[in-house]
């Protein structure tokens, strides 16, 4: 935490110009950095009934929502944005219903404040406690998805972190709407003024400034597209957690039993293509290919309408394969295309998940327990599954109840990020006048 | 994790003239990659063979070490490098045995990797363990102490981390002699080549390069003055944990019992003021004043050859106090200079606190129990005291065996960092065919 300068926190009153987008988000910042103290003393009692408060608002409030949000998929389609992109952007009734719900789910999770981490005492009588506390203030970057907007305020409300919330300029109106309607329940039920922020700009210096407000903002969280992950990791100053970039490789060992392979690959490739923890490469052991398994398992994958690129061992097996390049190798298809590799061993499987994997999720199929064994030794990957779909890298999957992302980075959270990783700890020490020797 | 770019792989064979420091930083950088992958999968019984091995080269090779670093200290004398500085470079003897007995003692801690974090079950049999493993290549910019070469490295193969060691550039021949010595002697105990590398040149760039290493490095930690951590904090892309700033203050409550709060503020300033968890300013609640406790405690200070630099109301029971003015309140003096504010109430101490901390220790000498529990829950300090010395904060006085630094940022590590802030962790899933619906 560096000291609150005292020319970010200059406010545009008395002056009667427009201000500059950079002052807006170090107004909003410094409004959620004082609420952020209030709400730290919040006890989650309280907290959860601010949150059942906000949920019953979206209820109360959803025709002025679906107004703004209709505003927005106007604008959206005479801009000529695309179909999948304005149906992301589009919210009904169904929708609206189900964002609400989820912030009453969020309600019902443990406070992931409650328990300390651990508490010792040491030889001296100092009893030392490490406590859970909120990180402060979360900003989040992200897309033109509007139920972002309400699920990252309930998550933040939840772990009584305040939030500053940058969406994509295609749903600002429905973001604004959402994020009044939230902000004033919760102040109803005394979540302080600020603690829930919505940047009511477009404009892209508003997003570069929340990237570089140092001692305002203690997490950026950008969700959304490689791009948007990419622009936000590089150019960031404040910390960031890297999510959501899936390179995921499945492996068919030697001994992998055909049917338990072929549910696996379809369900990690087609049950969902365009999340990031499909499967993208499959690394398949010569014998698979000797035996005929993959030529069966390519027909079937050709046959559900999945694009096979391959290396000239595969080619030699599935004579339609496109032939891959080295590109495909590192590419995160996020559709229905899969590339293939046939290696001659286990080692040369993990010699490639070593250089092309973005450290997702990686699975093997075998029935061979010295190669599971070696395969969760030393894929480092976030998830590392034996016989099972990639698809499972999840946070409702994994139990944790509400995510925030899938981390694909080493430090702080790593994998699917529960509400723990929304909080960070401090040490408390009782004395009773101990010093230094 | 980025994919390694062949860029970065360019190796200078076949070239006669010298490598670039972006080149050297990035050859030792990418054989250290290679290195931790190998390290990664050695039994921590080989690990801590490896570290008594280093220790025991460091004594057998105590020669020419020493004749290093003499000639490190004659040509920083020649350049007339201040004599405390000169100190913080010398080894002698008993420096060395000591550094090396340091390493025989993280020998003796507990490996870091060798609990799992948890381990359950989901209701579709999936088993789901999180276990711990290194974070992979650590970077380490540090000043002119060589010991750190020593102590990083030993605290890296512990944790079975490559390491890249970059330290001042009065140091460097000495630095470059630990760090071969003690690369042979764990490459003779199997530990593999390149996991314990060197920067062997002073060059600025060579810094800017490890800041910069996206891919290679996973943590970079700066080990250093306030202006070494501030340029790594602000120009690095790679992670980097943000250590040892330390504006600590003690806040005297009304009830505060005159002798523990003399003994805490003396033992806090006095004991070792260049520290960061020595106690830079006292808030005095205005009791404490009235009742002549603070004239009385600056009396003692001031006997003590303390400065003090007073509010207006100090300097009335204190008149031979410096008047203080608002950059006294925000500076680290790491000196025997004591800033004293007398404030209202608890409020004013906790809102002082908030504005001018930087979040390492804060103290609170009580006997109220509600004014204990208020300060403990509203300061967002890494440690919080009631009555105790703020410079407890430290790994080996919280029992921690080791310590690489003490972090004042929330993400990753807070306060004392011991081996554990130099793991990630991966959830492992074994499954039998399981996939998602």
């Amino acid at each position: 935490m560096s000291l609150p300068s005292p020319a970010l926190d200059r406010r545009t009153s008395g002056e009667e110009s427009e201000p500059s987008p950079e002052e807006t988000v170090r107004r909003l910042a410094s409004g959620a950095r004082q609420a952020a103290r209030l709400l730290a003393r919040m006890e989650s009692k309280a907290r959860d009934r601010a949150l059942l408060a906000m949920a019953a608002a979206l209820r109360r409030h959803a025709a002025a929502i679906l107004q703004a949000n209709r505003d927005d998929v106007e604008r959206a389609r005479a801009a000529g944005l695309r179909a999948a992109l304005v149906d992301r952007l589009l919210l009904d009734e169904v929708r609206l219903e189900r964002v609400a719900r989820g912030i009453e789910q969020v309600a019902a999770l443990e406070d992931p404040l409650a328990r300390a981490v651990r508490s010792w005492r040491r030889p001296n009588g100092l009893e030392i406690t490490e406590i859970r506390v909120p990180l402060g203030v979360i900003g989040v970057i992200y897309e033109s998805r509007p139920d972002v907007t309400a699920d990252a305020a309930a998550l933040c409300i939840k772990s009584a972190n305040a939030v500053v919330l940058r969406g994509g300029s295609e749903a600002l109106e429905t973001s604004l709407a959402i994020g009044r309607v939230l902000a004033e329940a919760a102040q109803g039920e005394g979540v302080p003024e600020g603690a829930i922020a919505v940047v009511p700009t477009a404009d892209r210096r508003a997003a570069v400034a929340l990237m570089h407000a140092r001692g305002w903002i203690d997490l950026l969280i950008p969700r959304g597209g490689p791009e948007l992950i990419r622009t936000v990791v590089e150019q960031a100053s404040v910390p960031v957690i890297e999510t959501g970039a899936g390179n995921c490789h499945i492996y068919l060992d030697a001994s992998a039993p055909y049917e338990m392979a072929e549910r696996i690959v379809l369900n990690a490739k087609i049950q969902r293509p365009t999340v990031c923890n499909a499967v993208e490469t499959l690394l398949v052991h010569r014998d698979v290919a000797a035996r005929g398994d993959l030529a069966r398992l390519g027909a079937r994958l050709r046959e559900l309408g999945v694009e096979i690129r391959g290396c000239p061992a595969t080619r030699e097996v599935i004579p339609e394969a496109v032939p891959a390049t080295e590109t495909d190798w590192a590419t995160e298809y996020l559709d229905l295309i899969l590339a293939v590799r046939v290696v001659e061993s286990l080692d040369e499987a993990l010699e490639h998940i070593a250089r092309y994997s973005t450290g997702h999720s990686e699975a093997i199929v075998t029935q061979d327990l010295a190669a599971a064994r070696r395969f969760v030794r030393e894929v480092d990957s976030a998830a590392v599954y034996v016989n099972a779909s990639t698809r499972f890298t999840d946070g409702s999957e994994f139990g944790f109840g509400a995510e925030i992302g899938i981390s694909t980075q080493k430090l702080h959270a790593r994998g699917p990020m529960g509400l723990e990783a929304l909080t960070t700890t401090r040490f408390v020490v009782f004395g009773d006048g101990q010093v230094r020797e």
